[in-house]
């Protein structure tokens, strides 16, 4: 556990940028309540003190006699807040400037900007949350489906950390029973070490990896379907996305601190987030294939991991369709034969060369048929095995799947190293590489740069 | 005054949609407490009813067994809430599916979603702000820089209600006169009536005449200065546009509703903001004239406050700028003459011909030269009169303009009346009609269908 005496007051704007009803700016640190105080007046003229703490009391911010909004403040003391500091919340007018003004009038006050997520780091540095709760807060927000969202708020609620905890006290177990071993070398004693340590750490290393297989599609939740639509022009891509788009567009979300052109979308497709890379493309999507070229296509597809090829059913197979048949070999693609609603002319045996049977789908883009066999068959694919219906402990976080990872191979150690029956010292070693491992995830054994960059992704506000 | 019986429960989302650590849920009506005791759980186990009001109540949004996310309630009873009825806010993580989620929840309770502006259009109808101080809602969170916030937080304050309440309270005064004339119409009370009618009636066209004439500079802060920048390729416009954007660029924004390519962008130039036409345009700024040529400038300079045309000092003025003189001519037009860092080719006399010489600026976009005297000359176009250092109200509504417009034009009938010692009930009809006009503008006289189209330029949640 780190420990950083924080001793002083950030703020921030906590709502999203843009036209709403209502924005807050949130302070948190010893000073907040003091420069609260010297900036805000209640209608009733008492002082945000002389009220019960998370009273939404209504009255003005000002800048000396100048006004700047209508607020309404609320004081949560330390340590029931969000930081587990003395927390300020100002609800003020939506919109770019009120926010605006009043964190300025803020940062004057011997208060500095938060960074990002640093309201939440501070949860975690004062111990009301740990880590893999802390990085949930940003899924949470960042979530696309409600399915999604689900995850990210079973991780919120400590159901990660749980588990994590319980993989730990198992280890602790086993390095008591070594350690005993170690200290008392008796045959019988290490007979007996051995043997038990062989049964509960295959047991152990049976959960971790039941767990770490989770990622596969827990990383899909969290950072969606990459899904690149190809195919030459006219064959209906226009119309597929319609049909995918139209009902079941989720959000459009502009990137900050790039150029608009960078617009991921994310369509929801039976909770899983698929996120349709290079929009610009799909928008012109008739020229995708003239326009960036067989040679473009390739470089969005090694980054995809979900292919949706069209083709013209109504039509023999081209060799520009081939061609880029030839390219999506070995990458998951659905293939869709287009125009059902025509005479088929494709010979279905020469397109089962390139893709799998199953992953061959006919529909009528036009008249909407076929549409939903395509939705089963992602749901299918993403979740290969059984994670739909089993456990809600999923692992959505890259750096969580590389801990697991890493804590798995340890297990993995420590069983070789105990069938080899190699001496305990050695078992010692792995067993600890295993607890190490899974402090990763919980943020029991973690650096502080390591901190630094997780709280990076968050928002500023958050 | 309109009486609407308000018996209905509304909910929408109150903060701004993206990413960002809180988003709000506000529910207004009879039931929002019913509502959020059936869906939310307190830590402590308490019902909100059991809180204090107004206290941030800790706890968990259920959907019966199902935890949507958690969050902080507050519940502010009626009249002392937004709206004047009993509200709940829901504060939750921010980003689009918690707010969605809970939303949902709600709206599936028997209550609906509120239309745009219904909150702050029940604050009205509930009597609590006068209509021009909802419209000043919109405002505040519309503003693009201070100074128009500032303005728009006057207007919230109700010194425009207070100003219309005085002209008001002048034209009762009047119409008791002139009926008490009426009433007994001898000859020397109707000479009295007619004297002190001319004096006051004259005082009271001069106080609203002034105030109308704060509108031209006020709409500037509402909309913004729409400013089109021309000039033929490569005489330095990105470099002037990244020398005015680069430090006063206030805000990016998404029009709801219309594509991504519809993007407004504001800066701020001494707390005017200056709307920037025709962003796309102005990306690729240094083909505008070639690619929509001077047709389609042509229109954009019809809607245009302002035009900055650049024109490169060290060569002569070709065809292409001669034309496009010739278009500007008659508009509010800044040339700057660019490239002052290379000698001067470009014969003044010539330009002088086309554009006033107070508007003839010498710069280098290059350098950054000049570019404060760009922002003085604009300052001082817009605040044509002595409206910055006057009054603090400031008519920004181009409704508001055109009640008093015609509050104005009553009048000035009423005087013509009055010096012509027409009949005194002619003198009470335009006397009447002020009344009504200037009733416009806090909603005393005002009709549904007006409501509905202020209140729907409002965002949803406010």
């Amino acid at each position: 556990m780190i420990n950083l005496f924080i001793d002083d007051t950030i703020a921030a704007i906590a709502t999203a940028p843009g036209e709403g009803g209502i924005g807050i700016i949130r302070i948190s640190g010893p000073k907040s309540l003091e420069v609260a105080e010297e900036i805000f007046f209640s209608m009733s003229g008492k002082k945000i003190s002389e009220y019960p703490a998370r009273t939404l009391i209504f009255g003005n911010i000002k800048d000396g006699d100048k006004k700047i909004d209508e607020v309404l403040v609320a004081y949560m003391k330390g340590p029931n807040s969000y930081t587990a500091e003395d927390v300020i919340e100002i609800n003020c007018h939506g919109g770019f400037i009120s926010v605006k003004r009043i964190l300025e009038l803020v940062l004057s006050k011997d208060v500095r900007l938060a960074e990002a997520g640093e309201f939440t780091k501070r949860a975690f540095l004062n111990g009301r949350i740990d880590l893999s709760q802390a990085e949930a807060v940003i899924d949470v927000i960042n979530a696309k489906t409600d399915k999604a969202h689900e995850v990210a708020e079973n991780q919120l609620d400590g159901s990660l950390s749980n588990r994590i905890r319980e993989f730990r006290e198992k280890v602790t177990e086993l390095l008591a029973q070594v350690e005993v071993a170690i200290d008392y070398p008796e045959e019988d004693i290490e007979f007996i070490a051995y043997t038990t340590l062989e049964e509960k750490t295959r047991e152990l290393n049976k959960d971790i990896k039941k767990l770490y297989e989770t990622s596969e599609s827990g990383k899909i939740f969290r950072e969606g379907l990459k899904t690149v639509i190809v195919g030459k022009p006219n064959v209906g891509k226009s119309s597929l996305l319609n049909s995918i788009l139209g009902e079941n567009r989720a959000i459009v979300t502009d990137i900050p601190g790039t150029t608009r052109d960078v617009i991921e979308e994310f369509v929801n497709i039976k909770g899983i987030p698929l996120k349709i890379v290079d929009t610009a493309g799909i928008r012109e999507t008739d020229d995708v294939v003239e326009k960036i070229g067989v040679e473009k296509s390739m470089a969005s597809f090694d980054t995809a991991d979900l292919i949706i090829m069209v083709v013209d059913s109504s039509s023999e197979l081209s060799e520009e369709d081939r061609e880029i048949l030839e390219k999506v070999q070995g990458k998951e693609t659905i293939l869709l034969l287009n125009k059902t609603d025509l005479p088929q002319v494709i010979d279905e045996e020469e397109v089962k060369k390139y893709v799998n049977e199953e992953n061959i789908i006919k529909i009528s883009a036009l008249h909407n048929e076929g549409i939903e066999d395509v939705h089963d068959r992602i749901e299918a694919m993403v979740y290969k095995g059984d994670i739909k219906s089993s456990s809600n402990v999923i692992i959505t976080n890259s750096r969580h799947k590389d801990a697991l990872y890493r804590a798995m191979k340890s297990a993995e150690d420590a069983m070789r190293a105990i069938e080899d029956r190699m001496p305990l010292d050695f078992v010692e070693v792995d067993l600890k590489n295993i607890w190490d491992y899974l402090g990763y995830i919980n943020g029991d054994t973690v650096s502080e740069d390591l901190l630094d960059n997780i709280f990076h992704n968050f928002c500023i506000g958050k």
